[in-house]
C-alpha cells in the first residue's frame, strides 16, 4: 500500500506580508487590509488577487479601541434579555402563540442572539432573505452593505402558521420544551425549498446533509422577526465554557492586548499541517510589525454531518494539541463557533468569515475548498476547490477583513514533519491520496486534489489496523484521542454490521 | 364557458409620483430616482418599498447631456471594429484558432458588442462569472458596483479547447460560417453546468427552455476574453432596422429631446391593457413636470421558447398598434432588444433593467412575475410572482434607475375597455382565467394569479374557434395579425397531428 500525504495548509500570503514589510510599515498599530485593485481604466472590471498587491496599509495613527475590527453594522448585536426583564418577558412570552424550535433552529437562535450575524436582529424577514439569496449581502439603512450569504431563517408548518393567526409576536420553545425567547413583529412568507437549496448550494442533488437534516423536513413557511432570548443559550454538554460570545472574545482579545487576531475555522482535528500554517501565520504577522498576534482557533460547534468527528472529541483533541505545545496556549484562544454547518462551499465560507469579523478577528485564513464536500451523487468535489477563496476575496461586505489564502503543505519525509511543499524536491514529499481509502466514505474522489477530511478517512483505517500515522503528522496526545474515538466507532460498527467489516 | 380577463398592467406608482407632485417639483429637468429608505437607526436593515416614499428628487440643476442616465461604468461599450481596421483584423482573425458560435452565442456577441452589458467588454472571464453567479453584480476597477445578474458566457467543448491550446486569442465563427469577431486575452475555465443552472434559475428541474436549448448541449468549458466584432451584427430577416443599438437609441432620445425615457420590456403582443399602462405612465410623467417623456417599447428579439409568439409576428402586431393610434408614434420608439431570453425570473429581470440603463432609459416598468414562467415539472409558477419586482428594487447597481412596478388591470365590462381594477366594484371586471385553457400549454396553473401569456393561450382558442376577444381588448389590426398567426399554427397542427385536435 503506497502512502501519500498531502495537506493544504501553507499560507501563500507570504508575498502580501513581504510587500508590506518591504514598505517598512513596522509600527505597532499598523493594520493591513485587502482592497480591490484599482485600475487606471475605470472600465476595468475588478480583479481580485489572492497573492501579491492585495493589501494596502492603513494609517498607523488609528487607536486600538475595544476591538481591532468593527462589527458589521457598527455595533455588536446582543439579544439576550437583561436579567431584570427576564421575569416580565417570560410571562409575556407565555401568553403568545408558540413556535417550536428544532435543535438546529436553537443553534441559529444562539448565533443570532450573540451577534455573530450582526447587524441581523432575528430570523430573516423576506426582504433580508431575498437579498441574502440573490446578492449574498444585505443593504443597511445607512446604505452600507454587509455580507449575509446564508439565509438564516426559521421554518414553520401550516399548523403553526394557523395557530399564530394574526398575532404580531410569538414565543419560541426549545427542543426540550423550555420557553427560550420571543420573535416580535413577525412576518410569515413562503418557504420555497427548491429555490433556497438551488441558490444556496448550487445544486439540488439529494444527499446534502443540511438539506436532509433541516430543510426537507421543515414547514412550507418562513417566519422572520426581531429576536429576544430570555437567557443565554447553554447546551450543558460540558463544553459551554468554550462557547465564548463575540462580546467575550473581543474582551479577551483586548485583555490580551492583541494587535492582530487571525481566525482559523475548522471542523476536524488539528494535525501538524494545520499547526504549521497557524504558527507560520503568527511568525509572519510578527515580522510585519505586529507585536501580539493572537490565534483564534475556532472549531465549528453546531450541526455537522454524521461522518465528521464529533465536537467533544475534537475539543479534547484540540486540548491535547495545546497541552503538547504544538500551538502556544499563550497566544491561542480556543473557542467554539456555535453555527451549524451548511457544507455550502463558496456561499458558506463568506458566512464563516463574516461571523469572525463580528467576533473581532481581522485576519481570516482560508484553504482549499472551504466548507466544501464531495458531490452527493457524482464522483467529484461539489465545488471547484479554488472558488471558495476566490469568492471570499470578491464578496461584498468583507472588504475590511484580511483574507489569508493558503496553499499546499505535505509530509516532508526528509525532515519527517509537515512542511511547505517544495516543488524543487517534490519526491521528498508524501501525500495521502484519498482515492485509496474511499471504502466507507461519501464517494469523494480527489484528483489531483485532496482535503483534510480524507486524512481522517485514512486515520480511521490506521485506527482500525492499529497502524500509526507517519511521525510528525500529529502530536501523540491528540492522536490518542482520535484512536480512542475511531476504536469506539469500530466497536459500534462491529455491533451493528458484523458481516460487513473488511480488513 | 365563463369569460374572465385579468391583466396586470396598472402602475401602482401613482403614489410615488403623487408624492413628488405634492412637493411641487414640477420643473423641466426634475429627475426622479428611487433610493433606499434610510432609517434613523443605522442597524435597521434596508427596506425597499414599492409604492410611496421610494423616490427622492434630484436637483433640477443638472443638465441633460447626451443622455438621461449614465451607462454602467460611465461609458457605453462599443466593440465593433472601425471600418478602416476591418481588413487587417480580418486577416489577423483568420490566422487564429477558431471557436464556432451557435445562433444564441451570436445573439450574445451582438448584445456585448453594442454595449447593452456595459461595462462588460467580452464574454465573461471566471472572475466576472463568479461575481455574477454569487452576487448578481460586478465590482469595477474604481470600486463601483454594476449590476450583472446573468452569466454572459461562451461555452466550448474539449475538442475546441484542445485546438486552442496555448493561443491567447481566438477567431469567432458565426453559425453561417462567417468570421464574425475576435476574442482576445482569453481565459478558459470549467463550465459547471449544474451550479450555473441552480444559481441562475433557482432550480435544476428539467425543461427550462434556455437550459435545454443552450446549456445542456454546450461544452464543459467556458472561454472569456475581450471581444471585437468585425462588423455590426445583422440578421437579414427584414427586422434589422428595428435593432437599434444603445448608441443609436440614446441619439434618438436626444434628437427627440426626451426628458424622460420609460422602457417597457415585452415578449408578447401588445393589448390594450399594456397600452393603458404605458399611456398612463406617460400621463403621470407629464403631471410630474416632464415635458417630453418617450416610451421605449422594447420587445425582446433573441431566443424565446417555442410557445411564445415569434418576433416577426410580434413586430407586425406592434406596428398595427401604433398605426391604430393605441400608442402614439410621436412619443414612442419601437426597437428590438437583441438579448436571448433565459426565463430566469428575478435574476433575469435585473438584466432586462440594466440593459435599458445602457440604452438610456431612466424609468423601467416592471410587472407581475417578470421573466417568469410555469415551473417546468410542478403545477405552479416557477417564481413567486412578487419576487421579481422586490429583487429588482433591491438589486445592487440599479439604484440610479427608477423602477415602476405595476399592479392588476382588468377588462371593465361597464366601460367595455381595459381599466385599472377597482376593488369597490369588482364584479364589473372580467379576468381571463388561465386554468380553463391549459390544454396545449406548458402546464401552468395560476391560482389566484394570472399572466399575460395566458391570455395568448386564450387567444389561440379564440382564433381556433373564430371567436373574437371582448371589445376593447386589442385593436382590430393587431388582433388580425394574431389570428393569422394562430390560424397558421392551427393549420400546422392539423398537418402534424390530425388525430389529436379537439374542439
Amino acid at each position: 500500500m503506497s502512502l501519500t500525504i498531502k495537506i493544504h495548509v501553507t499560507a501563500n500570503f507570504g508575498l502580501n506580508l513581504q510587500t508590506v514589510r518591504q514598505k517598512k510599515f513596522a509600527n505597532y498599530n499598523v493594520r493591513v487590509r485587502p482592497r480591490p485593485i484599482y485600475s487606471s481604466n475605470p472600465l476595468t472590471v475588478y480583479q481580485p488577487k489572492m497573492s501579491t498587491d492585495s493589501v494596502s496599509v492603513k494609517s498607523a495613527s488609528s487607536v486600538i479601541k475595544s476591538s481591532l475590527i468593527e462589527p458589521d453594522g457598527g455595533a455588536l448585536v446582543d439579544l439576550v434579555v437583561p436579567e431584570n426583564e427576564r421575569g416580565p418577558k417570560t410571562i409575556e412570552a407565555e401568553s403568545m402563540p408558540k413556535v417550536n424550535l428544532t435543535k438546529i433552529d436553537l443553534e441559529w437562535a444562539h448565533v443570532i442572539s450573540e451577534g455573530w450575524a450582526s447587524p441581523l436582529r432575528g430570523f430573516m424577514r423576506e426582504n433580508e432573505y431575498l437579498q441574502s439569496l440573490h446578492f449574498n449581502s444585505v443593504k443597511l439603512g445607512d446604505g452600507n452593505i454587509v455580507n449575509m450569504s446564508l439565509p438564516i431563517v426559521l421554518a414553520i408548518d401550516d399548523e403553526t402558521k394557523d395557530r399564530i393567526g394574526s398575532s404580531t409576536n410569538v414565543g419560541l420553545v426549545g427542543p426540550s420544551g423550555d420557553l427560550i425567547g420571543i420573535l416580535r413583529s413577525i412576518e410569515i412568507y413562503k418557504h420555497n425549498k427548491e429555490e433556497r437549496i438551488a441558490r444556496t448550494w448550487g445544486t439540488t442533488a439529494p444527499g446534502l446533509p443540511y438539506v436532509e437534516e433541516v430543510i426537507t423536513p421543515a414547514g412550507n413557511w418562513l417566519i422572520g422577526g426581531d429576536l429576544e432570548v430570555l437567557q443565554p443559550i447553554k447546551y450543558n454538554d460540558g463544553l459551554d465554557h468554550y462557547r465564548l460570545s463575540p462580546k467575550k472574545l473581543r474582551k479577551e482579545f483586548d485583555s490580551r492586548q492583541a494587535d492582530a487576531v487571525f481566525a482559523f475555522q475548522l471542523r476536524n482535528p488539528v494535525h501538524n499541517g494545520h499547526a504549521l500554517l497557524m504558527n507560520d501565520t503568527r511568525r509572519r504577522l510578527l515580522e510585519m510589525g505586529y507585536k501580539n498576534p493572537i490565534l483564534l482557533l475556532h472549531p465549528l460547534g453546531g450541526f455537522t454531518k454524521a461522518d465528521d468527528v464529533p465536537l467533544d472529541v475534537r475539543m479534547e483533541q484540540h486540548s491535547e494539541v495545546l497541552a503538547a505545545g504544538v500551538l502556544d496556549p499563550e497566544t491561542t484562544i480556543v473557542a467554539i463557533f456555535p453555527s451549524p454547518m451548511h457544507y455550502a462551499g463558496p456561499t458558506e465560507v463568506q458566512w464563516h468569515a463574516k461571523a469572525r469579523i463580528n467576533a473581532g478577528a481581522n485576519f481570516y485564513i482560508v484553504g482549499r475548498d472551504p466548507a466544501g464536500m464531495g458531490h452527493p451523487t457524482e464522483k467529484r468535489d461539489l465545488y471547484d476547490p479554488d472558488h471558495g477563496k476566490k469568492v471570499l476575496s470578491m464578496a461584498p461586505g468583507l472588504e475590511k477583513l484580511n483574507i489569508l489564502p493558503f496553499r499546499v503543505a505535505a509530509y516532508d519525509t526528509v525532515a519527517q514533519k509537515m512542511a511547505f511543499f517544495d516543488p524543487s524536491r517534490a519526491k521528498d514529499f508524501l501525500f495521502i491520496s484519498g482515492t485509496k481509502f474511499l471504502g466507507g466514505c461519501t464517494g469523494k474522489i480527489f484528483s489531483p486534489g485532496f482535503k483534510f477530511a480524507l486524512s481522517y478517512m485514512k486515520m480511521r483505517t490506521y485506527a482500525r489496523t492499529g497502524e500509526n500515522p507517519p511521525d510528525g503528522f500529529m502530536c501523540p496526545g491528540g492522536w490518542k484521542v482520535l484512536v480512542k474515538y475511531y476504536e469506539s466507532l469500530q466497536a459500534e460498527d462491529a455491533t451493528q454490521q458484523p458481516a460487513i467489516l473488511t480488513s
